[in-house]
C-alpha cells in the first residue's frame, strides 16, 4: 500500500485542479477497483491568498484537519510532509512552478517549450526526482487498450495514416486563459497537445519506429486581435514506418466527427470517439467485408478519470522508478520540439520572459 | 441549339474515355434536361492502332458511319470536322498531346506541372482557343448549390477550417497507371486533385479571398519500390480569410469518413458525401442545436455525369467564350502550383522529360 501524499499549486484554484483533487479523494478501490495505492491531498497552495485555499478545499469537500491551506507557492513548497506536487496553472507558469517544487518534491509537469521541458528534466535526473508531464490521457485503461490493438495484436496491419483533431468553437467568450498569449493561450498549447499525443501513442512509439522523432511541418493562424492561435494544422512523418498523421486543433470550430482520432492501416481502422482528452470508447472496422465493426467502451466508473494518471505517479514513486511507461520524458520532450517547431516555423513566439530558461535555477 | 463535336484521345480507350464517350452519346434532354448543346463524336483516335479505335466504338455503343477511328494521335487532329478534344492519356502525356491538339482545335486537359500549364494557356489565348481542365466535379449542379450556399448564403457564417480526402485502397494492384512514375502516377496527380480542388472551391473561390493564392507546406511518404507518393498530405492557409484547410490523399487507405470534404464556419458546417470526385449529396449541420440538420441530395441522373462538363464546353465554344466560370484557368493554375511546390518541398520529381516545357511548341 503507498500512500501518496499531494499539494495542488494553482492561481485561481479552480476548473482542473478542482477535478483533479475530487478524483484524488475518491476511495480507490470502491471508484476504479485500485488496491496498491491511496492519495492524500496534504496541501493546497494559492499565489493570492490562504483564504482561496480554504474555499478550494470547501469547494472539493476537504477538511482543513487534514488539508493545509497555503497562501504563497514558497510557504506550499517547504512543506516537509509532502510527495509529490500537482501543477494546475496556466501553461505559462509551469516552468517556474515546477523549478520551485523540484528543490524539494517531485511533481507534475506541463512547460511551454522544448527547452524548458529539457532543463526541468536535468534537474529532476540531477536531484533523482520523479517527474512527468501531467497528460491524464495516457493513463486511462483506454488507451492501454488501444495501444494494444495496434501495437501488440496487430489487428489493422501496417499503419499509414493517423488523423487527431481537438477543437472547441470558443469565440463566445474571448476572456479566459485560452485568449491570453501571456497565460501560453491558443489553441497549440492547450488543446492541440491532445491531438499530437494520439499520433505519438499511435506511430512515436510504434515497435517498429523505434522511438524515432518525426519530421515536422505545420501551418498557425493567428487571431488578429489578441495574437494566439486560432488554427494550427501539423503535418509528422514517421520515416521508419512510411508513416504520415495530420494532428489539428482550433478555437474557431468544434471537432467535426464523431470520433476524434482516426488509426489508418492496410487491414483497416481504429476511430477513437470524441473527445480526444477524455475519450470512453473506441471502434475497430476491417476491411474485411465479412468483418462487423466492434466497438470498445472504457466507461470512466466514476469522477473524471484524473485518478489513474495520479496512481501511476503514486506507483512509480513508492517504485523508486523516476518516470512512468505511459508517460516517458523523452516523449514529453518530443511533443514538445513539435510544438516548438511548428511556432518557429510560423513565427509565434509567447510574450516576454515565458520562452525563457533560467539555468540557475 | 449548339453542336459540338469531339474527338477522344487515349492509350488504350478505356476508363475514363469510354464513360465520357457514352455520357456524351445520352440524349441531353432526356439524360439530365439539357436542350441547347448537342454532343456528336466525330472522331476517335488511338496511339497504337486503327483497330484499338474501331474496338472502343463498338464498345460505347457508337457506329463508325458516325464515328471515324484513328491510328495515330497525328492522323486525328488533322481531321477537320472536329471542335474540342477531349485528352484520356496518362497524366504524363497530356502537355503533348495538349500542345498537339492546340495546333487545329480546342480542348480539355490536364497537365503536369504549373510550367506547362501556364505554357498551354498561353498558347490557347494566344490562338484565341477555348481550354479548361478536364476536372469534371467543377461541373455538377451540386457543385454550384453548394458553392452558393457558403459564398452567397452565408448558411456556415465566416468560413474557418475546410478539410478534404481522397484516398483508396490500391495496394491489391501495384499493375496499374497509380503505381507508374513516368506516367505520372502516385496519388496527388489523380487522387489529390479531387480534395484540392474542394479547398478551392470553398476557399481560393470565396468572395473575401479575391482569389489570393494560399501558403502551401506539404508532406509526402514515397513508396520504397516504384518512387511514387502513396502518402501526400498539405495544409493550405488562406491570409485573406484567416482560414486553413487539410488535403489528403493516399493509395494505402481508403477515405476515412461517410464524407469526403468538411467546411466549418461560425455558424455550423457543411460535409460533402463520399466520394470526392463524384459526390450526389451534402450535409448542412448548424451548431444552432434547434436547427435540424438538412441533406441535400443531388442524384445524377443518368449516365456518370461527365456531360455536365461537356455541356459547359459546348456553350463556352457556342459563345465565344475561351475558359469556363466552373473552371476557370486561373484557378487550374494555382492548382497545378500547390501540387508543383508540395512536390519540391518533398523532392518529389517525375522522371525523364515529363516535366520539361517546349517553348518551340
Amino acid at each position: 500500500m503507498g500512500d501518496i501524499t499531494f499539494r495542488l499549486f494553482t492561481t485561481k484554484l479552480g476548473g482542473i485542479a478542482q477535478l483533479f483533487a475530487k478524483d484524488l479523494l475518491l476511495d480507490p478501490r470502491a471508484s476504479r477497483g485500485v488496491a496498491d495505492v491511496r492519495h492524500v491531498i496534504r496541501a493546497v497552495g494559492s499565489s493570492t491568498s490562504t483564504q482561496s485555499s480554504r474555499d478550494f478545499i470547501r469547494d472539493i469537500g476537504g477538511s482543513e484537519n487534514e488539508i493545509v491551506p497555503y497562501g504563497s507557492y514558497e510557504d506550499t513548497v517547504a512543506d516537509p510532509d509532502v510527495d509529490i506536487v500537482y501543477i494546475a496553472t496556466p501553461a505559462s507558469h509551469h516552468y517556474a512552478n515546477v523549478l520551485l517544487a523540484l528543490n524539494a518534491s517531485k511533481h507534475v509537469c506541463f512547460t511551454i517549450n522544448a527547452r524548458q521541458t529539457a532543463h526541468v528534466i536535468s534537474v529532476a535526473r540531477a536531484k533523482q526526482l520523479f517527474l512527468t508531464e501531467a497528460v491524464w490521457t495516457r493513463f486511462f485503461p483506454l488507451t492501454r487498450s488501444f495501444t494494444r490493438q495496434i501495437h501488440e495484436l496487430d489487428t489493422i496491419g501496417k499503419i499509414a495514416r493517423v488523423s487527431a483533431d481537438f477543437s472547441l468553437l470558443a469565440t463566445n467568450d474571448r476572456t479566459g486563459r485560452l485568449w491570453k498569449s501571456e497565460l501560453g493561450g491558443g489553441a497549440l498549447l492547450d488543446l492541440g497537445i491532445y491531438s499530437i499525443i494520439w499520433v505519438f501513442i499511435a506511430l512515436f512509439r510504434h515497435p517498429n519506429n523505434q522511438r524515432q522523432k518525426p519530421e515536422v511541418v505545420g501551418s498557425i493562424v493567428k487571431d488578429p486581435e489578441t495574437g494566439v492561435d486560432v488554427l494550427t494544422n501539423i503535418l509528422l512523418t514517421f520515416p521508419r514506418l512510411q508513416a504520415t498523421a495530420v494532428a489539428t486543433t482550433s478555437l474557431l470550430t468544434r471537432t467535426p466527427n464523431d470520433y476524434s482520432v482516426i488509426i489508418q492501416g492496410d487491414k483497416g481502422e481504429i476511430s477513437i470517439d470524441r473527445p480526444a482528452p477524455r475519450p470512453t470508447s473506441y471502434n475497430v472496422r476491417l476491411y474485411d467485408p465479412t468483418a462487423l465493426p466492434v466497438r470498445h467502451v472504457y466507461d470512466i466508473p466514476s469522477g473524471q478519470g484524473l485518478y489513474w494518471e495520479a496512481d501511476a505517479c503514486a506507483r512509480a514513486i513508492r517504485d523508486g522508478r523516476l518516470e512512468t511507461e505511459e508517460s516517458p520524458l523523452d516523449e514529453s520532450l518530443a511533443v514538445m520540439e513539435v510544438m516548438d517547431t511548428v511556432r518557429a516555423q510560423n513565427g509565434y513566439v509567447f510574450p516576454g520572459p515565458l520562452e525563457d530558461v533560467h539555468l540557475a535555477l
